[in-house]
């Protein structure tokens, strides 16, 4: 099939001309010309994107006809991209690592002060829709997000995190956003309740799904990438994979475990071994299935909303998503 | 006279409490611990609580009788505490130095993060009160602190900055959340356009000059602070003093400020010196008279509200502020 998001990015093609226009227009400072240099590298970079076309999606399916929506999109844009910015602020031991994010271009300072610039004006934007109930669930995410992030810094390295703490981590580093842009994008239209939620819990599933399949190509279980494997183990984060493999370790398995993640003492050939561990115990095949799950959710959601080319890509790309690990 | 914020915390002790409480409440996080920890000892550390108490003592002079106030009090309280994290967020150079900040209790990581969780919450609260003006200023005021703060670190070093440029910077850092405090203030009580104009113009002026004297004890101009001198000129800011010295610079003092500002080449005595330089081209005392100016700037403007007691003790805050200096 054509690729899903393409096939928005053309469908919407118009809208996003606006968004990209409203997203450069808004990101400028005429008090601090530093700001567009450090947003540029990661605004310009040709990212796809999926957020704001979530949104304008979403507004189209539910028959919306102003232009709002451009906003909202351009919104989620700079939330996307303000934590990006704030996820690269790393400490002195990460910086050791030499990790290519931005705050080795610029500095932890410019990181995170640019950051907060585009989320105040992420926030000017969302004002400028006047409608309260936006308001409420871009908060709601915002505050969801940060709190996934923290929670995530605060579980690593630990081996007893459950599955229920890794989706709420998991809700809040990507599926919060996901569900908020696509949830706006109803709410403006002034759909039905039930669409507004079929809205949301289509974001949610795509989210955790997507995430999911982050986890499992972490450890090199999809093709044709381009991304480093092993970054997840380093860092002794508790994916889901991980979790699953701890629940049914065996043998010497635990040690490796204990060694690795939780006192994150990484030797030469741990990626292998975790990789092994993981294929033994089912762990990858377990964490595929629930992402295959997720996906099927997302899908299932989209019956509550009227049907139409866009609702169909919009099916299309919960495939799409998986459609990388299976 | 009485310190004039312990006679406010009187005035308002009841509607403080109500803030100290939705503050603890609101701090909490059911899933990520580790906030209220990293927050407990910045919003329970006795701080003044200043801005809140400049919010409600707004809102109490224009007559409010509600209670979204306290809301409002809340938000400018997590948003100081926000950028205070931020703030806090060092680069390898800074932490050489070994400030007491934050981030060596926590790292740069939780800072961030945290940080944003507070923004996040403030602007939950806010929503709360359901007025889009409320939910615009202080959108407008994120952006403008962010930018100031953002001017500030890619203008350190600069020695051609100039004293409008510094206004910029000082009207970012300090101002901007001083005159939202009280403007929100006035917006709530349903005030005239002309008090809420006042309003706004009281907190910029009085935000000002507390900054410009803040300059002034960093250089060692006012007795019984408890604050170390030197920072400023250790990090190459480019404060008001500085400016005018550069502006009036004789003989060699352009190539001690080039070395000490321009190339960050602090040697032993050179603090000493630069009070020196400071004191010999009237730099600090320009600077006083700046500050006192903008003291009686604030309380001008408050010839435009409703007079009473709490009218009188921000009129007493204005004089207080420059007290420690004259």
């Amino acid at each position: 099939m054509a690729h899903p998001v393409e096939q928005m990015q053309s469908h919407l093609a118009e809208k996003m001309d606006a968004v990209n226009t409203l997203i450069r227009t808004r990101m400028a400072s005429e008090h601090a010309p530093r700001i567009p240099e450090v947003t540029a590298h990661l605004v310009e970079a040709g990212g796809k994107r999926i957020r704001p076309l979530l949104t304008l999606a979403a507004a189209d399916i539910c028959g919306y006809q102003g232009d709002h929506d451009v906003r909202l999109a351009a919104t989620v844009e700079f939330i996307h991209t303000a934590t990006l910015l704030h996820d690269d602020v790393v400490d002195e031991s990460d910086q050791r690592r030499g990790r290519p994010t931005a705050n080795l271009l610029w500095d932890n300072q410019s990181s995170v002060l640019v950051g907060d610039y585009l989320f105040a004006r992420s926030f000017q934007l969302m004002v400028e829709t006047g409608s309260l109930r936006v308001l409420d669930i871009l908060a709601n995410a915002a505050a969801v997000i940060a709190e996934g992030e923290v929670l995530q810094l605060s579980v690593a390295r630990n081996l007893g995190v459950t599955e229920e703490t890794y989706i709420k981590v998991v809700r809040g580093k990507t599926a919060a956003l996901f569900a908020a842009a696509t949830q706006v994008g109803g709410v403006i239209a002034e759909a039905t309740e039930d669409e507004i939620e079929a809205l949301w819990a289509y974001g949610d599933a795509l989210g955790i799904s997507f995430q999911m399949v982050d986890d499992l190509i972490d450890y090199g279980d999809a093709a044709d990438t381009g991304k480093n494997t092993g970054d997840d183990l380093r860092e002794g984060k508790m994916t889901m994979p991980v979790i699953l493999a701890i629940a049914r370790a065996e043998g010497d398995d635990m040690a490796f475990w204990e060694r690795v993640i939780g006192k994150g003492k990484v030797e030469e050939g741990d990626v292998a071994r975790a990789t092994e561990i993981l294929h033994r115990t089912g762990a990858l095949d377990t964490t595929r299935d629930r992402a295959l799950e997720w996906s099927a959710a997302a899908k299932e959601a989209l019956d509550l909303l009227p049907q139409g080319p866009l609702t169909d890509t919009l099916s299309d790309l919960a495939d799409y998503v998986v459609a990388r690990i299976s």
